[in-house]
């Protein structure tokens, strides 16, 4: 019992920190933001954060930690539809709705821009990447064999594109302001069905 | 004539700068970088090294302008071409296989970054993107009226979205080990045709 409270109470430091540590990132970049600042942001002592995260890397170790879970949400929801079509380009529309977030936009840039330069924080999100486009896969293959997929397609490179496409509001809004999620989403929407659909299928959906 | 050498010699000097910022930025990140590492690089005193750019911003003001320079010559082929439908498939490839080479990655990640910070970065972008996505609608229009292009579709969305995609390899290859534009070319040729072509158009290109 006690060790429960305890784990929980770890748990929701992590995530105090965790936020404290977006913040800094948000505001002044990963590679500009120091330990102390995070410290400061989150009102610790060095001596009590360091006991929750080893550096900045730990942190963005568990800032790929937290996209895995959100991930595998999603997709759960996914694999549980009747239509998998639909729901495929409901879990794009709702990639594209986070991307589009401002800070959602400034945390992946920071992220990517580090990824670039580190192998070690690339490699942990290249496994949710990877994770990401099997789970793309499976789904494919599925609604292939249930007449709303054309099954012709190559799957994984299907899989490599829709998830670039969903990746892609990423810094879009920085650049161009018209690029507005729910105003995009007829036109996805029917990117997607034109796309994947068998070809005799109906355009309607 | 005088005139005419010098103008050429400093446009030499503006490249020869512009080429040792990028390696800097590529390096250490565009943040990171200071004017006195890029004139070591350059090889060049901070004093004569400030006559051609004022700073790092004017330095990215430059890049802004070489990424506008090129998108011209690609939209001035493809406005050239007959079959504007495969021209269009091409540019997005042409692009594709541009984002995914490594130090275009690392310096668009850089910019992008930067832009999400600094509104004056962000700005010099948005221009050459909004003439992009202008250009993109022309095109659609005139292949439209041609028969190449679905008449029906919301050609500022699809632009959007066909931007976004051809920028979308930015970042995947650190990502996504696979994503190779060679081998998502027949993929990415289907999703084009499929999303645009009239309704009664035939699937062969």
């Amino acid at each position: 019992m006690v060790r429960t409270v305890n784990l929980k109470r770890r748990e929701a430091r992590r995530g105090h920190i965790l936020q404290a540590a977006v913040a800094c990132f948000i505001r002044r970049g990963f590679h500009q933001t120091s330990m102390q600042e995070i410290c400061a942001e989150a009102g610790m002592s060095a001596g009590n954060l360091y006991r929750y995260f080893a550096g900045k890397e730990a942190i963005i170790e568990a800032i790929a930690e937290e996209e895995r879970r959100e991930n595998a949400v999603l997709f759960e929801k996914l694999f549980g539809a009747r239509d998998l079509l639909g729901g495929l380009i409901e879990l794009l529309e709702a990639s594209l709705r986070r991307a589009a977030d401002p800070d959602y936009e400034r945390i992946s840039l920071e992220v990517a821009a580090e990824a670039s330069r580190n192998p070690r924080v690339a490699a942990m999100f290249a496994r949710n990447e990877a994770e990401a486009k099997e789970a793309f896969v499976r789904i494919l293959r599925v609604a292939a064999e249930r007449g709303q997929v054309d099954p012709d397609l190559d799957f994984a490179s299907v899989a490599s594109l829709l998830i670039a496409l969903a990746d892609s509001a990423i810094g879009r809004m920085t650049l161009d302001p018209d690029f507005e999620p729910a105003a995009l989403a007829p036109t996805m929407r029917a990117l997607v069905t034109r796309f994947l659909r068998p070809p005799n299928g109906s355009d309607a959906l």
